[in-house]
């Protein structure tokens, strides 16, 4: 059969661009399960791998919509594995603001909640405002949050095989209830953290919750590649996603882990027209609910020239060569170019693009996008996200993943029941056992 | 209408009997759902005001099989939200070793998920133990613990006041989404905690989830008295009860709340009969389970005496008055004195208790008991517990519960849809507003 990508949802409540909520048809409501609910069910429909939720331990008055208020990604999982079946279900949980051992128990209990389909994104917190919400003094400095994060999956991975797979016996017969032989202390101690363990909960039925990961700085890395099974990532190039692979993989090798055993997903959003033009001029109406001066200022930074003085119905002037070194403007310049677009539509665009990669055009159109990046080896598939909920998603999953399936790209069913089963991923077995209690 | 009781279940996994997943027909294992919610369904059936999860953040080799392993209750509420239209659905959430932002968050979260549905026990945990799975030295002592829990509770609601009931306007027209004068900062800045907030999730549907608590120590009763809405008590002889609900009252009071303001549910374990004769062999059935040389330790234990050198089938011998200043000791010549119980009878009795009134009789002879002891202002109602699982629970909703209902001691359907309509409990309305962020 041939390699098959790999298909994440990022796509659920008020969707990544700051006015999405505000197309006709588009959600607003952030905290009302049914809506979350049914856009995972779109993405079950389609046979996603896993519906994936971000989180911040902070906000504010100044947040974009979709930070404002949002569910407790772990809660939330809890309610999605009683009206799923089949896809994975993945919470962002911050190592720096919690407890292993509570981090633990509640993977734990999501796993067998649903059956094997949990995943955990692993993240160290990128604001700084945290800290003011954990009577801390300060957010902790970049590397010793990977530091931590580190220490912290040692200690979540050592309470996950507190019990081994068949210590829970309970035989009416004899009477025994648990095999003591198999509890195991942790009895932990790090630089950061003393746990003694063991866990409240036996065994996770993927034996761990499949890990994610997305930092994409050296030391995040360098994490990755020790105990990442998935990694999120945008890359603006193909060859450099490819580069990004390599990278990626080797740091995987240097920790003594096969090379293909990460997934890496690339970050999208596909916009999906009847047309090409329709899918842009989806583009420009969402672009038209955002203040033209902000969004203006906010493309003139990234590309690093003031546009406002240039017309705004004309193409992007070049670039002088000293702002091509910024990753931005290089990316924006080539987007211009291939979609010949005016500075108000690469204005639009760069709003709805947050970064990754804007597919604009008909379902082929993106179906060859994904083909091609796929085919040239530079993911192992992708993460799907959307400016507003539920429409765009929607369109992908009916309209783009059929193609992805008849060209034999994407699973036509489930064949497995674990999101490990999904993913391609071996379940761990237990270690060596420690010491029993 | 008839002052009616409320109730709230304890009963489901393994039952409280550290042997009653022997019995035949009894669930063995602890971190199925389907046997959970199945549970739940039964005392929502029973039109039940709440179901209760216990909890602890420690276990061991020793652990009676209910605390062995268990599903973590944030997340089990998270499932149990969907699986359920009226019940409450209340968690144990220790305040010792959670930060109160990620508390606070969980909790809203689930009252978002189930529309008000949500209550939660707050307890500083009594096992030292703990501190081991949490990086700290030691347990904090109990007077700490409370000052602890006081702080925390004041953090949390200031949390869930961040947002004003309407702070979210999402208008599409105007493109306004949150109305930021209805958004305010917390600052916290207390002994124990440091938390600026807002919190990123809007105000409970609730205003705040129910709080539950079950300290019986001076300390615990005034945290009881000035933040408690429902409170468990273990309550062996009615007068005491009595006394017992008026000390709470007066704390109440003393914090300058109303004398109602607090429900006090009295733990009783339920063994429905066709005849008493029958619950009292169900009684036996249990014990014949438990190690008799250990059971028996623990009951001469309990009354002070060596009872192995007593006829294990002969009458209680009077206990000397020096024991009786113990309460268990009392309690129990008590329960052997009115069931006219053999020693061997009470030593499987005490391990049905575990310190709470077994109601041992016909489905009538247990309403009356409970009638008699909510007539008499002993309590507002019952936390049912059993010592297995699903049939002492299923008898107790479908034999007992219909003659409350019959008497008007108990509703026939839910009148109101969140936990705090049950209770009669009101919804605390939003606070003067501090200041905006």
């Amino acid at each position: 059969m041939r390699k098959q990508m790999h298909l994440g949802s990022l796509s659920h409540g008020v969707g990544s661009h700051v006015a999405g909520w505000r197309m006709p048809g588009a959600e607003t409501e952030k905290e009302n399960f049914d809506l979350v609910a049914r856009a995972v069910r779109t993405a079950e429909r389609g046979k996603f791998d896993f519906v994936f939720f971000a989180d911040a331990v902070n906000t504010g008055a100044d947040a974009a919509p979709m930070f404002v208020v949002r569910f407790e990604p772990l809660t939330l999982l809890g309610a999605l594995s009683v009206v799923t079946d089949r896809i994975g279900l993945v919470a962002t949980v911050s190592t720096t603001y919690s407890e292993p051992y509570n981090v633990a128990r509640a993977l734990a209990s999501l796993d067998h909640l649903s059956q094997g389909r949990i995943g955990w994104n692993v993240v160290t917190g990128s604001s700084p405002d945290a800290a003011a919400n954990f009577s801390k003094d300060k957010h902790p400095p970049h590397e010793e949050r990977y530091a931590m994060a580190q220490e912290y999956l040692e200690v979540v991975k050592g309470l996950w095989d507190s019990w081994e797979d068949s210590a829970l016996v309970a035989d009416k017969q004899t009477g025994q209830f648990i095999d003591t032989g198999k509890l195991h202390v942790l009895n932990h101690v790090g630089r950061y953290y003393r746990v003694a363990g063991p866990l409240n909960a036996s065994r996770p039925p993927q034996g761990y919750p499949v890990i994610f990961q997305a930092g994409a700085s050296d030391r995040g890395l360098e994490l990755a590649g020790s105990t990442a099974e998935v990694v999120f990532a945008t890359q603006s190039f193909q060859e450099e996603a490819v580069a990004f692979a390599g990278k990626l993989r080797d740091c995987a090798e240097a920790a003594g882990r096969a090379r293909d055993s990460i997934r890496i997903l690339l970050g999208v959003s596909p916009i999906v027209g009847d047309t090409e033009r329709e899918a842009r001029d989806i583009i420009s109406q969402l672009g038209a609910f955002v203040d033209p001066v902000t969004s203006m200022r906010v493309l003139s930074d990234r590309v690093g020239i003031d546009l406002a003085r240039y017309d705004i119905d004309g193409p992007l002037p070049d670039l002088p060569p000293s702002t091509m070194m910024q990753g931005h403007a290089r990316v924006l310049q080539s987007v211009a170019r291939r979609y010949n677009m005016t500075i108000r539509q690469l204005r639009d665009y760069a709003a709805v693009s947050s970064g990754h990669r804007v597919l604009i055009g008909t379902p082929a159109q993106v179906a060859d996008d994904l083909e091609a990046w796929f085919a040239r080896g530079a993911c192992d598939g992708f993460a799907i996200m959307t400016p507003y909920s539920p429409q765009p998603f929607e369109r992908f999953v009916d309209q783009v993943v059929p193609i992805l399936v008849e060209r034999e790209l994407f699973r036509k069913e489930y064949s497995g029941k674990t999101l490990r089963d999904h993913l391609g991923l071996e379940r761990p077995p237990h270690p060596t056992p420690r010491s029993p209690v």
